[in-house]
């Protein structure tokens, strides 16, 4: 195989194995799936290309702790490297992380996470040197450099999913704030006046906008008034309780009302704090992902009026969906591990 | 006088006057007033130091349009420099401005500002290289650098005053948007059930903090209830037309409802915006000045509790009082302007 003189150069002895040296490492910790993937960087007719040799992806069972994460994910490493060592491993982890030491943060949705230094431990187990950043971040620098994001200097990248979060880039790098927390775009206030958020605020934008609290209202007014929501009880098969975002954007695609005002509340909360993030930080674009934004062209259309609405007139930008889908992450660690070679290649 | 070989470089022949080189002039175009100031860099006891060496401050009077503002610019700027010619010239310009040209987009408190090539105006007129920022951004370098903000790599300088303006430093460096539209932290949407704003929006910041709308806040309820605004109305001598903020404060002071629930709100408004900006950017201070924020403790501590209510448990931040008062812009376009020389020099 083809090994760039780059990645030869930051691999310790002649004596270790090198034929892995050309492969990048890309690890994606979530918190109901494990994925990983190989990526290998190359010229095709002149243009730079990265291709997934091989990748796993593990539904996790129910209960899985940080335990349970670390030593399944090494062993879909191994499945994956079959005893080469990678030039470098990049990692998106699904919560907070301190970027310069790789230290794991927390979970908020999986056990035994607590100030785990996650690049140290992958760094030992498979030699070769590891970056760690949390999803949202790690997805906006896949989305800036591989994604919806291309050529543009300053972006947000927002995902609606089970919970709302956010990733900067300004000046073409990642913005994390002083202490790695930047980027929590689900918690901003929109409605002062709204329901509780486990944050502790009142009316975050992940309160009224994501997943399960669409499902949430949509159950919620099927009790009220039935009758308004025929169609998505008819998808549930009566079942009201059974009732989740996605059956809500499929009703509100067949017109039916509860669904069609369940999807509008979220849609019009990520508007109103895509309007004031826009007046706040004037970036060029919104890149939108997640499972929420695949709710079809109303809820867009929502979301982009409010947020044109509550934008002053002078400020401008756009609003697109995530080219990367859900391998946004895995793509972005492989970009990010891809410059921290460069960096201890300098 | 000393020169630094740095500004004697910049000078294009030496058959012109020298002996400005080291001066650097200051200029502040405000909505009702006009400052000017000289500054000297040098050493003092092995510490850089600035001072201003001269200054000029004028209020404008009715009318006054942007052919008067030009004009009475250089007047003042004429009686500081004395047919010297001053190394740089820093600007400070209250609106929107082109910040890679020096374009003036517009004013919104003066007429005859449409896209005028402010630095380009002032080179021709004074001989020297000129730099143009809005002054919320011109303020946010000035408190970086030599006020409260000074050791700090992020913060948010926010003015509340007529209107609410805000500027960014992050990374050490002014981050001023893909358009130099960032830092409108006065149109973050606070309350979208709220009234309507200039701007467009509803329940923006400026439109329930700024010291306008608390005056008028206080007027509308003198008029409602005025025996819970007994003290506010023997300040203003029984005139409840004549409240402006300041009265509020200095009523809220002394205790009187109205006026105490007045600056409550607009505490609240402006604390609810510092929380969801210290989720969504994660900066390590906020600055804050203009006349509203001299509105006492109370004020302060209303601020400060809901801000910190409305951010993340995680994301840590301080809020200060600007240090540099009303003359943060002519501090910070002194350091502009001495910016400038640099990269002219490099």
């Amino acid at each position: 195989m083809s090994e760039g003189p780059q990645e030869r150069d930051i691999l310790p002895t002649a004596a270790e194995p090198v034929e892995g040296a050309g492969l990048i490492l890309a690890l994606d910790y979530g918190g109901t799936k494990l994925s990983a993937a190989l990526a290998r960087r190359g010229d095709v007719a002149g243009t730079e290309m990265r291709t997934f040799v091989d990748s796993r992806r593990l539904q996790k069972p129910a209960g899985a702790d940080g335990d349970y994460d670390r030593e399944a994910m090494l062993s879909l490493a191994g499945e994956l490297l079959r005893g080469r060592r990678p030039a470098a491993i990049g990692v998106s982890f699904g919560g907070p992380v301190i970027f310069e030491t790789g230290m794991v943060r927390l979970s908020h949705h999986v056990e035994g996470w607590h100030m785990t230094p996650l690049a140290e431990l992958l760094e030992r187990a498979l030699g070769a040197p590891c970056v760690v950043d949390n999803d949202a971040n790690v997805a906006a620098v896949g989305e800036h450099r591989l994604g919806a994001g291309r050529g543009v200097h300053s972006l947000l990248y927002v995902t609606v999913s089970t919970g709302v979060g956010g990733g900067w880039i300004l000046n073409d790098a990642p913005w994390r704030g002083h202490e790695g927390m930047a980027g929590e775009f689900g918690h901003i206030t929109v409605d002062p006046h709204g329901p509780p958020c486990l944050c502790g605020g009142r009316g975050c934008v992940e309160r009224l906008a994501s997943g399960p609290y669409i499902a949430a209202w949509a159950r919620e007014q099927l009790r009220l008034r039935p009758e308004a929501g025929e169609t998505l009880l008819r998808i549930v098969g009566g079942k009201a309780e059974a009732v989740d975002a996605r059956h809500v954007a499929e009703a509100a695609a067949a017109g039916d009302p509860i669904a069609r005002e369940a999807l509008d509340a979220s849609a019009s909360a990520i508007g109103i704090a895509l309007g004031s993030t826009a007046n706040l930080l004037n970036p060029r674009r919104f890149v939108l992902g997640g499972g929420v934004t695949k709710s079809g062209e109303a809820y867009w259309g929502t979301l982009r009026k409010v947020a044109r609405e509550h934008a002053m007139p002078e400020v401008s930008f756009d609003i697109v969906p995530a080219a990367l889908g859900d391998d946004a992450p895995l793509w972005g660690a492989v970009v990010m591990a891809e410059q921290r070679l460069s960096e201890l290649a300098a």
